[in-house]
């Protein structure tokens, strides 16, 4: 199984697996939750069975009719001291589990999440270890309804599954009890801080930004390199076709996507290294970084998904109809990247996540309290600081985004308030404004992210000439999202429309400055053809003769004419309707 | 076939060939094509055959090395004089035919488009109608080789196709000759006026439109039914989970798309009437409005393409994880229209045409000539008039676009004179600034769709109570895009800050407003079941048990273990590796 693993856990896997691995929440979810869950008796007892892979689990806890709302869901595991037993019930067709990777047909065992009943009363959902199939035959235990959930826009071979329980009974040490326990007679002991779940959440989100961030340098390093390669059009009317990176719109297309592959990884590494440093001092009980930490992982795996899957298609449409071929593989790293965008902590409300703390932040600011640092800036200056720049260096453009957000956070705060003063309850007054508030969290993470890729560029272990490159990419990245966020920048004075118009004439500028280093920027991402597996970003660049080798192997191409011609064709041709 | 016509020639064909038709290119682009290119003699030979299915063609232009650029296509149509025929040739690999759909397998002769050479000159890309198989057999032709073009990310019921040839012999009179000809001698007759052909495009891109509305009309369908069914979290804490509809950010997701379909029918009716309106004058030589008619397909079929395609994602991103769903049919409808972005006129090459006609306008204005209806707002005007709206009523926001617009085009014009001024040659200044030439299309197409929607609502023929709610719809349209644009508005001081905070408190009244007229305004689409084809969409909204019942047909579910559990599973999971 090493060898698995190891596959498993680096970017070899998709070359393998190349549309969803059923055996990938066995490593990301169902070992992590026993280590992050699990008291040490139960570590010991369930990973090395799980590790050696002699049991697979998945973690199942969408519910057919409920998803990212965790108290909702209606699967319910009720106590019953008499045996020591909990009873796993799914009491209406809603509380079906639905979606689990490989819970169809590959697990085994699951982590499931149900509603803990005891001595009558609920005590919310909890996680519970929960055999679904013989160990020695495979079939689903008795009790246990299982199936695999059909068909999707992608990751088709993975077994995402459904499962039912009816009455199923469970051991009680089967409750994960590191935070909080049932004993014998039933008595529900709670958990010291109900916090401490968050720490895997934040652990598995930034793993998802990692995951975004690699399929967006797959899309964009086979865009690129087809970009380098397909001839069209003329730019001046008698000379040869140009390469289409020429044109300054393919450019526009893909340059600043070969700038969010780093400004992700920037942003992402920050809180990763944030996370590493803090979980000692969480586990000793220290939360205050927590919140700090929730909010950067929701807002960074929300702006990375969709970041990624909007670029992924992006790319796939500036090959132009090339891409839709499934051997140019980027339909497939869309399919896959876009999951991202509603699994784990769907984007609009990771977003409403990230306002709640923004707002809270404001609000506590307002009151002299000290703010954390991503969102420190929301600290009242005196207004000669927020004077307009004078200049339209790196530092200036950060500070212009700070004064923006802090401007669009300052208004929805005021309208916010202005509502509940008006009678509305807090809950509808929020979610009045929800639209601009989920804007507020898209600009604050794109800020945190300019912000890392700047520093990361600054302090990167790299040749000056190297840095200068990506300092450029840097500074793309920069004008790019700020022209496309203008109207926060105009409105909250933090810009000038003549600024504007410099920094729009500053990124053509940047385009061209970049264009020759595309090519080199996309093969430093050192992706092997296998992992690319696509006709028309291969190394070698001979996009025509790979294409032409995939079509002859299409199962139509096995015959001349089709046996569909004689059943269907042929009798409508010849019976002159 | 008239059966067949009938229920191709209607939105009940996505029901029948649910993933791509292989005949549709028959009827939309081969018998067209000979209608619109065919001297009548040869429209007599062909039309017949054609129309009862005797014959069934496609229509190869695109080759694998080139697509929109009509005058790079590589292959050949030689004339050769001692045997009055057209020798057609593949000369590299580049040149072959890829793409056209039905041309792998159903269709036995196409209208391919080649380079015409006659007595050693070369007259550029012509229509040669080439049959490909024996119409008793099947069987592809000597010198013609065919085949599919392998899988794709959708339309996969379709047989995309490839094509070469080699020296293949056609009699002279296959070459369709209404608007050029070669005589028996070799003499090459020019058309009377190469924009001739300009009408026959902007049927075909009107026909997208309504075909991309068409497919935004079925998921925003699909999207709205669900949001009324599923319920999720808490709005006020203890209360029971809401219809998800309720939520102002699905709100802004959903209804801004469902004003998108009308905003595209009454934009695509507009340039249809148009056209039919001009038709007999453009045969009667007169070339006027073609140039206004031309730009306005094209960048309407580029709005409605990416819009739509857009909006179907949004669809299917706001039914969370269940979109993903391939019983859902988001998917489907998402790949189907997504390939309508590059298809038959990639848009940015759309968008660059539009670029050109409103640059050539506005220089012309300035020299003082008189412009067309859709381009007359770049006349340049008296200062006053250019005055800050007093008030945001709905004219007064279409005049803010028309400023807008204006300032843009004048913006990109003189960096572009200037650039020229400095010595650039005109084609690389209009690369160079082609980033913004494609933005300044985009918002004249989009002030055209608001302006449009606006007269098409006060014309229509409805009750007082309907027209209100279109009205409404409109606004939010109008409101949604000068939101989403502000930067454009601000800038050229079309509106002002506190401008658009007003129309941002404007939408969340707006979305509140609607939202009581969701669910009545999609069914008014009155799109069936059957052709919606969705679990999540069905009109009777018994979601989840179509779900569960469509997911047991999944072939996995036809064994409780799989065949793959003893080949791969258990051999893994029973090594104690």
């Amino acid at each position: 199984m090493d060898g698995i693993r190891t596959l498993m856990g680096s970017g070899l896997g998709v070359a393998l697996t190349k549309d969803g691995n059923p055996l990938a929440l066995h490593f990301i979810m169902f070992m992590p939750s026993i280590m992050g869950q699990g008291t040490v008796e139960q570590q010991g007892e369930w990973m090395g069975r799980a590790w050696s892979g002699e049991i697979i689990g998945t973690y199942a806890q969408t519910e057919l009719g409920h998803g990212t709302f965790l108290r909702g869901l209606e699967t319910t595991a009720t106590y019953d001291p008499s045996t020591e037993e909990f009873v796993l019930h799914s009491p209406t067709i809603t509380s079906t589990k639905w979606w689990p990777g490989g819970l169809g047909k590959t697990a085994n065992y699951a982590v499931v999440m149900a509603q803990l009943y005891t001595r009558g009363r609920c005590h919310g959902p909890h996680p519970f270890i929960v055999q679904l199939r013989d160990e020695e035959t495979h079939q689903s235990l008795p009790g246990v309804t299982l199936g695999e959930i059909g068909p999707r826009l992608g990751m088709n071979t993975n077994d995402n599954g459904f499962l039912c329980f009816s009455h199923h009974r469970i051991p009680r040490t089967h409750l994960l009890m590191k935070h909080s326990q049932v004993l014998q007679d039933g008595t529900y002991v709670r958990p010291a801080n109900d916090k401490l779940a968050y720490g895997t959440m934040v652990f598995v989100r930034v793993a998802i930004c990692f995951d975004t961030y690699r399929q967006l340098q797959r899309a964009v390093t086979i865009a690129t390199r087809y970009s380098a390669i397909r001839r069209q059009s003329e730019l001046v009317p008698g000379q040869p076709e140009p390469q289409i990176l020429e044109y300054q719109t393919q450019q526009y297309k893909i340059l600043p996507l070969i700038a969010t592959v780093f400004g992700i990884h920037f942003a992402a590494q920050s809180v990763w290294q944030t996370y590493n440093d803090v979980t000692g001092s969480i586990h000793d009980g220290n939360l205050d970084l927590l919140p700090e930490l929730h909010t950067l992982s929701c807002g960074l795996k929300a702006l990375s998904s969709s970041d990624a899957a909007n670029g992924v298609e992006t790319c796939r449409l500036s090959c132009g109809g090339h891409g839709y071929l499934a051997s140019s593989n980027l339909p497939r790293i869309y399919t896959t990247t876009t999951a991202a965008i509603t699994y784990e902590g769907e984007n609009t409300v990771m977003w409403l996540q990230v306002a709640r703390y923004l707002i809270k932040s404001f609000r506590e600011a307002r009151q002299g309290h000290r703010l954390h640092h991503s969102v420190s800036y929301l600290t009242p200056r005196p207004a000669s600081t927020h004077a307009l720049q004078t200049n339209l260096s790196n530092a200036a453009l950060v500070e212009a985004f700070r004064v923006a957000v802090s401007h669009l956070v300052g208004e929805v705060a005021a309208r916010l308030q202005g509502q509940c003063d008006s009678g509305m309850v807090f809950e509808h007054a929020w979610n009045a404004c929800s639209v601009q508030l989920a804007r507020c969290a898209q600009v604050h993470i794109r800020y945190f992210t300019c912000e890392e890729f700047l520093s990361g560029v600054e302090k990167a272990e790299v040749s000056e000439a190297t840095r200068g490159v990506l300092m450029r990419l840097c500074r793309l990245y920069l004008v790019f999202h700020i022209i496309g966020n203008q109207g926060d920048f105009l409105r909250s004075g933090a810009l000038t429309p003549s600024d504007m118009t410099t920094l729009e004439e500053e990124l053509a500028t940047l385009l061209a400055a970049l264009r020759p280093d595309a090519v080199s920027l996309v093969d430093s991402f050192d992706i092997h053809d296998r992992i690319l597996d696509s006709t028309l970003g291969c190394w070698d660049g001979n996009v025509y003769e790979r294409m032409f080798e995939e079509a002859k192997k299409s199962p139509l191409n096995q015959k001349d004419v089709p046996d569909a011609y004689y059943k269907y064709l042929r009798p409508l041709m010849k019976a002159s309707l």
